[in-house]
């Protein structure tokens, strides 16, 4: 067979030699802007030509600190296209560990949106690496800035060869982009995605049994350009010459549902939080959402609440997935098995609220506490992952092998498999309760106060315990409509046929909000160390 | 990213693992058996480890010699799995081509179909390296045979080890299958598939813009596992979980129909040949064919009318698709656009009947004479092809260089490329009729003939001709209804409106048929010797 490289090149000359009239519609705050992908090709190209003349250079790192949009697209190709990484900077970190993390990176250039300027300008003294801003704008709207080699993105463009030709250098394990994890505790860590990698995924996300990405659909990734390569959404997207619909600055829920029936939007995907929100606005106002075929969901475990009220209430199609930063990071997606379509709703529902089936391509398997692999069943054990889209590292950090060995990723989510192969997240292995020397999972307690009609968020958390070692603690967020309606004995009561007694909670703590990560996630240390502080055992 | 290989042991294993109680349907000459994949993995494993127990290595050469059944599905996996090679051997291939490719491949064992064995007796003192011949059948339907070392797949089966391993020793590049093109002139050339190849071709398989197979399919392969993979259908349907139907020895056109009604197949796929008789077998009795989502149409050009019949009469959904044996085979497929939907009919069916768009993974361009690159568009030009799963050359055989140059395949086929891409085949280099300094397509005419009610069949070939160079002479074969009843003038009369005038055939020639290729395609060199000899012009 031929030595053909996988690299990303060849998604982008797709779409522009076979999908030159399909759009990519862009939301900015000056309105919805659309480019078909002729001129996005040709942005493209200009933008890879544009960094060239800047002295970016095969394998240099070029930064991007934006929100989701057509030039961020352009930049997801003319960055690698190039031969050159692409490194999304998450805008949600803080100070010191957005500097970090562009000095351990060495970016040369950065591309940020004007909006987010003041975030650069305030570390730019702690910046070691950096030779060039360009802001995400025309020169007109070029923000004063303390800022030195500041560029405006479309005048940079202009100046350009919108025929630069793409490298024919590119080996497709060479880099193409990274991405640093929004952990929880330490400086963040890098993964390096390589160009084979990201197409092996692009394949992964469009074959029929996964997220089936087609010509025919309409995608808007709501999961941000700025984290795990937007899911890859934007990859697959383009090479299948889909349309795109990037929802830009500060997307609210009514920006999307507005967006998702003006442009018929097919597909989308993104955390909890954001269809949670969704949900609420769905509440207050009414859209046509009837172009949806399917709304992804990972980052964290829907609750299946939500699940049933998007199918049930609105008939939007609702499909769970599994990934993390370092999986690129499609993993597992919850399709039901042809002979699984027969089965009661509620049945299905069940099945359909695990993470799923582990995709083609990619293997996984759960070994216990002492390392050893599980026989695949209801016991809890830890979930590790191995294939071609799979990182083996993180980029020039000595705490690889913490996460990194035996040839596989050691996930650190806990995780059970039923018999048919559906993988259900049960807890990160630090965020489990032990009690009494049994696990109890925090997952578990969360959605199941999340299905309760007046609960919008919930975490449930371990505290120390003389007796048992660790209890669980419920931290509850009310909705607004039910504050002070409901007390801790109610949500008690609600729990209490559902688990084993030992299960239940020692004590409700009613709260405005749950501390998040820059993902949206629970961050669960911060909330222990909050609790643990002001908490008096009962 | 992990240096994962991609190797067709996932494939089998994850059938296993997740879909170990769907079927494998198998059509033998004591009736239809079924298998679920559990069954198979085991049986697969067995395989494996009784072709170790004879002597097989890695990179050894293992052939089959037989129709779509569950036991070639077997080998199929058996023999890459454990690192060896699975030669396909064309069952219509001579005698003579069949010992040469037998001995040219180094073939060590043989997997034979009982009512198969006498083609392989009558040629067993030429061949030079089998050392052993296993009857794919139980030991007591074990024939008399004249071959040495001969056994019988069940009893073979029944002695080896079920949970025997799969080599984890596979590069992806390594040699996974093999098969030789049954040419139309000289010895038979062979295309080794990679692992590598293999894997991204059941990826781009089930893509949901290409065959879309998918765990919901139940896929009939008709095309013959002795040629090209079955077009790769037997590898995604196995990786994705799909339900297999294979027809077995000899399937007629009402074996065909019976089995898409009575095991509700949802996508099958063969040459155009197939489908006519399947037409044929619909007019005279009546089936339910609802279940079928697609037929897939590949190795030579469906006439436009075919499409038309199936979609408009029967309802039929029908898929162009474009490959060849050096190309694994799938390169091109005829998928409408999302803004082609909304085209009247027959707009969308001229377009349907070209061969379509390539698939994500490919590269195509078009050459002239003189090996410049054409601009796309209504010229005629030859195809060159470029990607992961297309042969670098053929196996240890000096012809090569005519086909793999500068890094292209040179299909030898001429082809068009209209403004949205979708690539028309026109002809072979070798069939194209040059008359006075102008090209005519032979395909073309032959698909304007076959549109006409009383034409079943349709050859067109040149002829010398004193004063143009060549003229085009069509071979036609009618059908049974309408043998006699229509004239060479009104066939002519028919093209007329259709073609310049100096693309008429000087003459037409009734015929009882047409000579074809082992796989069913137009065997024109034959055709042509044929004719020329019988022919005076007019």
């Amino acid at each position: 067979m031929m030595n053909t490289p996988l690299t990303l090149v060849s998604l982008i000359e797709r779409a522009e030699k076979y999908f030159p009239k399909k759009e990519v519609v862009s939301r900015t705050s000056s309105g919805v802007h659309r480019f078909p992908y002729k001129e996005i090709g040709k942005r493209t190209r200009s933008l890879s030509s544009a960094l060239e003349s800047l002295g970016v250079k095969k394998g240099d790192r070029v930064g991007t600190f934006a929100w989701n949009h057509h030039r961020h697209l352009e930049a997801y190709f003319a960055v690698p296209a190039m031969g050159a990484v692409l490194h999304m900077l998450n805008i949600r970190l803080s100070a010191e560990h957005l500097s970090y993390i562009i000095n351990h990176a060495e970016d040369k250039v950065l591309l940020i949106d004007s909006d987010l300027l003041p975030l650069v300008e305030k570390i730019k003294d702690q910046l070691s690496t950096v030779e060039a801003f360009i802001v995400m704008t025309d020169e007109e709207a070029l923000p004063e800035s303390s800022l030195e080699a500041l560029y405006s993105y479309e005048k940079l463009l202009e100046k350009a060869d919108e025929s630069y030709e793409f490298s024919h250098d590119i080996k497709e394990d060479d880099p193409a982009g990274m991405c640093y994890t929004s952990g929880t505790t330490g400086k963040p860590k890098g993964v390096v995605y390589s160009h084979r990698g990201l197409v092996l995924h692009s394949m992964a996300l469009s074959l029929a049994d996964t997220a089936a990405v087609s010509e025919s659909d309409v995608c808007m990734p709501v999961v941000p350009m700025f984290h795990a390569n937007a899911w890859g959404v934007p990859y697959a997207a383009t090479w299948t010459g889909a349309t795109q619909v990037l929802p830009g600055p500060m997307p609210t829920p009514k920006i999307l549902a507005e967006l998702i029936e003006s442009e018929k939007v097919t597909t989308t995907a993104g955390v909890p939080t954001i269809w949670l929100g969704l949900l609420k606005e769905l509440e207050q106002n009414s859209y046509n959402l009837d172009s949806l075929r399917a709304v992804l969901c990972g980052g964290s475990a829907a609750p299946k609440g939500m699940i049933r009220t998007f199918e049930e209430k609105y008939g939007i199609p609702f499909i769970h997935a599994y990934g993390m930063t370092e999986t690129t990071p499609l993993v597992i997606i919850s399709r039901l098995k042809s002979y699984q379509m027969e089965l009661p709703y509620e049945d299905k529902l069940e099945i359909r609220s695990k993470q799923g089936i582990v995709v083609q391509g990619i293997d996984i398997k759960v070994i216990n506490e002492n390392g050893e692999v599980k026989p695949d069943g209801k016991e809890m054990g830890e979930l590790l992952v191995r294939g071609p889209w799979i990182a083996d590292s993180y980029y020039n950090d000595d705490r690889s092998s913490e996460a990194f060995h035996d040839g596989w990723l050691h996930t650190g989510d806990v995780v059970t498999i039923d018999e048919e192969g559906f993988v259900k997240i049960v807890d990160r292995t630090k965020d489990l309760i032990k009690s009494g020397g049994e696990w109890i999972s925090s997952v578990d307690l969360e959605n199941a106060l999340m299905a309760h009609e007046s609960v919008f968020e919930a975490a449930v958390i371990s505290v120390p315990d003389p007796k048992w070692q660790e209890r669980p603690v419920a931290c509850v967020v009310m909705k607004d409509a039910y504050k002070d309606t409901v007390s801790k004995e109610d949500l008690l009561d609600f729990l209490a046929p559902q688990f084993a007694k030992w299960w239940l909670p020692d004590d409700v703590l009613f709260m405005d909000d749950i501390p998040k990560t820059s993902v949206g996630k629970f961050l669960k240390s911060a909330l222990r160390e909050k609790v643990r502080e002001q908490y008096t055992p009962q």
